[in-house]
């Protein structure tokens, strides 16, 4: 019991998991259950303003693991993806804002591009984001996505591939983001969790399980899949990671719960399963 | 219109895209449509027996491009993966009748149990299968599928994990089959075609788009989606493949076409987009 609540002081609300609760409601929810930590999403904070925002999270005390997000470079035109970019930048200062050093990438696609142009546009975008993020004391977290997202989410589908994007700057500049869901099915993850040490910006975790009817509503509670959470966790650690664990779950029947009833199944599934 | 008609020599019809029709309907198809190429699949074989089948496609002088499938190694006990093995000895057994020497492997998974568990069974039951393949002059062609089956339908999820399990065993005893709705997401692909020259035993193509409302039954037509298909053959056929390109689409709207209309679309698409 001891190690339980010592091991929730590193649980994190990723706010889509509730994405049936405004920030307002999702704060509260946080704080009576005790969960020290939440992952903010732009389009909550957009409802009620950023200052808001802030002062929400500050006055419960809460502590903010990341930003969701940023990324989205590829588009059409120069001026679509210079457009992309200044949504970037905002995203930047809102995190720096909030009081959190990590902006979540998702590094985009499009469904109208070779997947070779839209990597090459990441690249790019990413490349004029980094000073302008390091400017503002704020990390970049490239989150790979799983490659069933690869033509409408992100070209980046492997932590090899955040990793190769990654190195290319300093380690207090940019990182990769782990999230159970995108990489437990890649046989070089291990490897790749190794290669990682030191640029692990963030954990995310729910599971994976059959069928899948939805490849954005896809995630299943942890327990409930296939994958070896505590095996993964044990490696991102060992690679240097201690931070927040960020419970991330589109899924519509926690959409369909109160609050509190989320609050209290992920608390539930974060000390048995993650 | 002379190079279309030469190139049509290599269509095939892979037996899943026109699912309402049985073998006797879609070997007619075939031939209404010219089409010189058949892939079978074995829930359709076993429908009218192995002779009668045998004997359809004969006297309609198809060739057949490859039986569909073998494989799904993972079990549970040594019981139940005894009891896969003999059923791969059958579907080798039948490639064999058919005249076709490719037995194409989807390797299998397992929601119960844990995905390196999974890949060690698959390792397993290829290494028991090929002395009897080979014996038969049946090759195994591994296909890798989309990591989105790695939980369901097959832990192989990328072209350079077949090709380091084929790579274990003669050019003529084991392969791999290229499709290019499960490799197209890959960083990775060209080189690994690359290192597939001499090993590749098919290539199967369809497209990919969102929304992915159903993971079985998620392909488009080839030119409904994102996939550089031209790009893709070019490269499979610098690597010395070929042979047949069969049309595989699980496709809802396929389905409930009428044959003639199938092989007409799909021959029409495949001019256009393959």
């Amino acid at each position: 019991m001891g190690s339980n609540t010592e091991f929730l002081k590193r649980m994190s609300l990723n706010q889509i998991t509730t994405e049936q609760l405004n920030l307002e409601e999702a704060v509260q929810a946080c704080t009576k259950a005790e969960v020290p930590w939440i992952s903010l999403w732009r389009h909550k904070i957009e409802e009620i303003g950023l200052k808001q925002s802030k002062k929400l999270v500050k006055d419960a005390g809460l502590q903010v693991s990341s930003l969701c997000r940023g990324g989205m470079f590829p588009a059409a035109t120069k001026t679509l993806r210079k457009k992309s970019l200044d949504e970037n930048r905002r995203a930047v200062e809102e995190a720096a804002e909030l009081g959190t050093d990590v902006l979540v990438l998702v590094c985009g696609s499009s469904s109208e591009h070779d997947i070779e142009a839209c990597r090459g546009w990441v690249n790019e975008g990413i490349e004029e984001l980094v000073p302008f993020a390091a400017s503002h004391g704020v990390k970049l977290g490239i989150e790979p996505l799983h490659p069933m997202y690869a033509a409408d989410r992100s070209v980046v589908v492997t932590l090899g591939e955040a990793m190769s994007l990654a190195e290319k700057y300093a380690p207090d500049q940019v990182g990769v983001v782990v999230d159970v869901f995108h990489v437990w099915w890649d046989s070089e993850l291990y490897q790749q969790i190794e290669r990682a040490e030191g640029r692990i910006l963030g954990f995310h975790v729910s599971d994976w399980n059959v069928p899948i009817t939805d490849t954005f509503k896809a995630r299943k509670l942890m327990g409930d899949g296939v994958i070896d959470i505590p095996r993964i966790r044990a490696a991102v650690e060992k690679a240097g990671y201690q931070g927040p664990i960020e419970v991330e779950i589109m899924n519509e029947d926690l959409w369909n719960m109160a609050g509190d009833e989320v609050l209290a199944t992920i608390k539930d599934r974060f000390v048995h399963y993650v």
